[in-house]
This record gives C-alpha cells, structure tokens and sequence, in this order.
C-alpha cells in the first residue's frame, strides 16, 4: 500500500517568503515528501527561516540539522548519498537538536521495513546508503596513504573494539552481553560450526589480528594459519601468538589466500568475504575447494543484503571502502554450487551487527578528545557518520550477516543442527 | 583430480568373441569406463555370455543385470535416462544377483561426491537420473486418468507412508527413530520455526490428507485453513478434521493458493513447491507476500539441489511427476529477495529423505503381493524404481530438502536460532 504523504511545511508562518526561500522549500519538500512520517525533522539553512517535517512521535528524538550555507544544502539535494556524508564531515552540516545517532534512528524508522521498492527518491537514497555501509578495510581503504593508516590502525581500533581486536560482527545469545562477552560467543558460535577435532589443520583467511585463530587454538588442540595482507596485522598476530605460547600451533602468513598451498580439514573466513569483489567469488570457492581437505567443513561469516544485488554507495566506496561490496545470497549461491561444495546450513544473523556497532559507536564517541587528538575533527566524523550509518544499515536497511557452511561430503557435517549449541555450550568459556 | 578409468572387460576369457559380442562389449565399455570403480557390476545379455566390471569391494553387494534381448540392451545405452527405468518397469532388464536397491547403491557408490563435473557420459546420466528423483504429485501425474488414480491413491499410499500419511521427508533427530517418530518429529521441528501461539491464523499451502494442518492444530490453539487441487485429499483431510473434533479450526478448501484471500500469522507449505515450477517462482513468493501479516512467518519445505540448476530427466517426466521441478538455492532467492521478504534461516536437511525413502520402499516391497492385486507387476516396478531411485538420488545425487523460512521484518524471528530446540523440546509429544 502507497502510505499519504503527510510531511507538512510547517515554516508558512505569517510573513510572507521570499522567491529564494521558497525555491528552497519546494526542493526540500519534494526531497522530504512522503518520507517524515514518524518523529520530527527541522531542517535550519544559515539566515533562513526553520522547515519542520513530520510531527513529534513517542520514542523517536527530534532531531534538528543545520546547513551552514544554502550551498551546501544544494549539494546534499542534489546527491545525497555522496554529500550527506562529506557535509557532516566537513561540518557544513551539523547538529543543533539530537545527536547523529538520532538523525539515522529517525531516518531508519521511516525506512522501515514495509513499502519496499514503493519509496520516494530520497528513501531510496537513504536505503543505498544504509545498504553499503559495510566494515572499514585497512588494505583498501588506505591505498593513498597506506603506511600513516598502518601505523595508527590498531591504535585507532583499540580504542573502540572489544580488548581481544575482533573487528566483525558479534553474536549476542543474549541482548545483555557486554561487547567483550558477545565477542566471545561469536568465536565459540563459529568453533561449533567448525566441528574441531584434536589434531586438525585451520585455514583462517583474513586473520585481522589473530583474534580468532588464537581462540580456536585455546578451545582445542587444532593448528592454525592465518592469512593477511596486512604488514601491522600480520606482526601483531604473530607476537601474540609468542605471547600465548602458542606460536608453535598458530603461524600467520603475509599471504593472499589463492597462494596457500596443501589442504585443510578446516576452512574459516570471517568479515574477509565482503572484500573479494562479486567478480572474484567463483574463484573464491573454487579455491576454498581446492584447499578443503574431502572431509572437511568450511565457514564463511560475511555482511549480506536481504534484498536485490546493487552497487556500493558512493561516499562508502569514496571514504570508507574502495574495494568492498556486499553481497545478496543470490549473489553468493552460484558459485557455491557451481565449484561442487554443499551449502551445509546457512544462519541469518539479523541486528547481531547494529548491536556491535552501537556498542563500538558509544566507545568511540567516549573517546573523541583522543581521537581528535592524533588525526582531526574531520576525521572524527567521518567515522561517528561510517559507525552510526552503518548501525542503521542493519537495524532498518536490510544488512544482516550469514554464515555459510560448507562441505565436500553430504555426510560431513551433523543431520540436524543441534551439535551446534550443544558444542558450543561444551567449550570452554 | 580425474581418476584413472578402472573398469575392466573380464569377459575376454579363452574364446574368440563374434563380431557381434564385441560391438556389444565395445559398447558397454564405452558406456562403464571409469564408472564402476567400487564394487563389481555383471551384465548378461540374453545367449551371450557375461560381462563383468569393477572388482568385489567390502560393503557393495554384488549385483548381475541380465537384459532379455539385445534391442533392450541397445535401447538402454542409446538413452539410460529414459530406458532405464523403462526396461525395468517393462521386465526387459531383471536382476539376476541383488536387489534393484543394490544395483541403485552400487551405482551411487561410485557416482560419489567426489569428481563433480568430470564424470563421462554414464556418470552424467546416473547423476541426472539420480537428481531428478522427486515426490510424486498425484495431481500431475495423472493427468491421462485421473478418477482412477485418485481412487486408488490413498489405498496405495496407506500401504508404505506412516499412519499419520506424511507425504514428505520425516526428520531424524536420531537414526534410529521409526518413521511414525520421524514424521512426528518433522511436524514438531516445522511448528517450532513456526513460532506458533495461540489465535493465530494458519495457512498451510499444499496441505495433502490434512497430517501437518491437524497436528499444529493439537499442538497450540491456532486455526489452521488448508488448501489443496485434489478433491480426494480435500475430502480426506475434512473427514479427519472433523473426526478429530478439530473441525471448528481446522478447515481445508479445494482451492489454488493464488485465489486464497486475506492475510495469515503463518503460512507453511511442506511438498508443494517442487510443483509450482520455476517460472512461477516470482509469483509464489509475491504471493507468500502478499498473504503474510507484517509480523508473520512463512516456512517453505521443499526438496532441492546442491548443484547448478538442470532439467528433469525423461523417465521421471514421463512417468512419475509432468510437471515437477527441483530448484537449486540459487534459483529460491532471488524472486524471494525480489519480493521483499527477509530468508530468516535456511536448513539443508541432507540425508533424512534419504532414510524416509528407505522406510517407505521397504514398507512398499513388503506390500508387493497387495500392491500387484490392485496394479500389475509393471506399476510395482514402477514405483520400486521411483522409490529405489529416489533414494540413491538424496544418499548420492546431491538431493536435500531446504527449510527456508522467511518473514517481512528483521525482528519478527528471534535473533538466534536457540528457540527451535527449545521449542521443539517444549511441544507436546
């Protein structure tokens, strides 16, 4: 059903508007129309009068935004998903009411879930950006100056992930866990899944910091290789490897995953896949085939879109993420089949992500003077914009993150899915 | 890796062959090269003598054919997909050693898992054989003689499903389940994922004798509307509601889904999507969309395949199922995304069709003396090789039944996949 249009401008006080006020107007009410209908947005453009949108609502903060020119504004109106995010940055957008968590609760609950694909041009411009945003790539992102990005990285992400660095999605059994607690039920979450065993070999592609492949290795007496691409990474994840003891079971390479060698009985990738770009996914599989050991199990955990393939956002791909891209399951499936391998189960982990990203968000923002103190404001907001964005993407805008389970064998893996709480309930906290 | 081509003609003993043996012999080389490797496969040919593949291996029975004329014979290497099943039906091709399910194993041994894509032509045709294998649908099936099929369905199928007449794969939470327990076990898991509370309103697509629509009914106080095209089943399944005293909430009509009206809390369809065909694909989920509640859950049990979407082979087209399609994943979710539904979870439930298929051969071979009165010998060839098949195809073949549930709203299904087995656990027996 199309929902009535019910944004009004409420600025037709009694003083009559000039030509230019009104030309501004008309643009904002043709990009709001259709799109306030839960809480109130006011929209202040320096020296003009206030636009007011939609009506106050029961658990949705009014939000006021101010343009600090009518330039600015312009560009925002004109593209939205790149200079909504650049204005905030550059501060040519600020925040007079509410804070930029509330601007995106309030765009995301008019989102909603309902009228998909019935939306205006700006809840579709909302909904790309929502859709994109996806976890920042240290490789990727920092291709223009790769050794300042390297070299502050693992300070800046310190200061928001959880004390063991796991920068992916957390799995929140309960919604009470703190951060930490949620970090480690994802890692035992995916040991379950991986069925470990005494003795076997791990494959981790994209170890990050060597969070997970150093907690397998605690869980059970398996060897593991991590793969990075990442210099800081790869030294990082090798000292605390030394520092547990544990350097003689857990080695990281500085490897791209297509160059390892031999076969393992264990294949983990997690929050690495939305980085190999839907051209390379059939070879992706095909090299996770090939490096599958006949009876082993494989668990890819990526960020995924509930809806239609489409392209990533443009202040994303511009600031956040130049080579990533989130995929739909139909994106994913064929090339999964095609390289031969049985999709053993696939969970759906919806809003397991805007939790961890609240959790990060509130850490980050607690850590402003520090931040602002070893890069600058701007840096700062792009961030606060990238974390809070990202939250509503999988609160409102169809991200979720799926767990793909893969095997060679049809009889690998357990028939019913019950050895997974009850592995995950046996292993050591 | 290819495998090197093992089959060897044991057949060339002391005697010159005639020409015409060894354009026979030339031709079953052909056909078996590299295909029997495990196992040892006797091929008799009416006044010829024998030929002989594989070698004798531990647990694959041995098994000898005998076709009753070389033009059987001739027809079955021209089209194994057709044939085949034709020359057993027929009688023109007998077991002289084992059982048809034996010469099934034996083949499905040796398609394996292993060498995907790099079979010969043989293997090809098994495989696509093995995978076509679906449930019948009484409606499609007999098309050119309805009224005596549905008189004699119901006869036919109390004589091999449970006394509960699930027409699809049971669950085996453990192998050593009965098939009643299974069954009850299957209704149990779906109404889990369901999320049944009291009041709602059911829709059950596809509802056959009424089994799953009663039994939801008897576990929560929700009323159930069943549909179904065969007035025999509608007939049946009212009967049952109202012999169950249930007939005040659970009510079937004889009509196609598309014409049901109004919305429901949940719909389920258990065996009914392998008959909508893949051009219809988009239209099901629209109308799955179209007739769920904003916070309703919708499951979908269907059988499915591993691997890259085909084509039905000829025997089960022509015999067994008109109309019938098995989808691959890749080919479920893209009109399921297109219609804005969320995939909450996605179960491959692998092997438990397999064992469903076992108990219903079984069952149905105890039954042959019953079976032949009512039939003849041809119809219970028939259905040994449908069932036989059947199973080779979900042990081997790539075959799986998907659960996939789905729902409008990211937060209509809890967060984790915990409540199944909880739920599961809670359910009455």
């Amino acid at each position: 059903m199309l929902l009535p249009i019910r944004s009004t401008l409420e600025a037709s006080g009694t003083l009559p508007w000039s030509d230019t006020d009104r030309e501004e107007a008309i643009l904002l009410e043709r990009m709001l129309a259709g799109f306030i209908r839960e809480g109130r947005l006011t929209v202040l453009t320096e020296g003009r009068r206030a636009l007011s949108f939609g009506a106050q609502a029961e658990g949705i903060a009014d939000v006021t935004i101010r343009f600090r020119s009518r330039a600015s504004f312009l560009r925002v109106a004109l593209r939205p998903t790149l200079h909504f995010g650049e204005a905030y940055m550059n501060g040519d957008l600020v925040l007079e009411q509410g804070t930029l968590a509330d601007l995106f609760a309030l765009v995301g609950r008019n989102l909603g879930n309902r009228e998909r694909g019935r939306r205006g041009p700006l809840a579709r411009a909302f909904r790309a950006l929502a859709r994109r945003f996806q976890q920042h790539n240290p490789i990727a992102a920092a291709r223009r100056n790769v050794a300042h990005h390297y070299d502050l990285s693992e300070t800046l992400f310190r200061l928001f992930l959880d004390s063991d660095l796991n920068y992916s999605c957390a799995y929140f059994p309960r919604p009470d866990l703190s951060l930490e607690e949620a970090q480690r039920a994802k890692q035992r979450h995916i040991a379950a899944k991986l069925l470990l065993a005494p003795g076997q070999r791990v494959l981790d592609i994209g170890c990050g910091w060597g969070s997970l492949a150093l907690a397998l290795a605690r869980m059970e007496k398996v060897s593991v290789d991590g793969v990075t691409l990442s210099t800081e990474q790869h030294a990082r994840a090798t000292a605390r490897a030394e520092a547990a003891g544990l350097a003689d079971r857990v080695r990281f390479s500085l490897i791209d995953y297509r160059e390892v060698k031999g076969t393992y009985d264990r294949i983990v990738s997690v929050g690495m896949f939305e980085h190999v770009g839907s051209p390379h996914y059939e070879s992706f599989f095909a090299t996770i085939r090939r490096l599958l050991a006949p009876d082993g199990v494989a668990l890819i955990h990526s960020i995924g879109r509930m809806d239609v393939p489409g392209l990533t956002d443009p202040w994303t791909r511009k600031y956040i993420f130049p080579g990533g891209y989130v995929p739909a399951l139909s994106e994913v499936l064929p090339p999964v089949e095609r390289a031969g391998l049985w999709a053993t189960d696939i969970e759906i982990l919806r809003l397991h992500y805007a939790e961890t990203l609240r959790h990060w968000r509130e850490r980050f923002l607690a850590k402003r003077a520090v931040i602002r103190d070893i890069y600058d404001e701007r840096f700062y907001r792009m961030w606060e914009f990238y974390l809070a964005g990202s939250e509503m993407g999988f609160r409102h805008g169809g991200l979720m993150v799926f767990q793909l389970q893969l095997a060679r064998h049809v009889d690998t893996v357990p028939l019913t899915r019950d050895y997974i709480r009850a592995t995950e309930a046996a292993l050591p906290a």
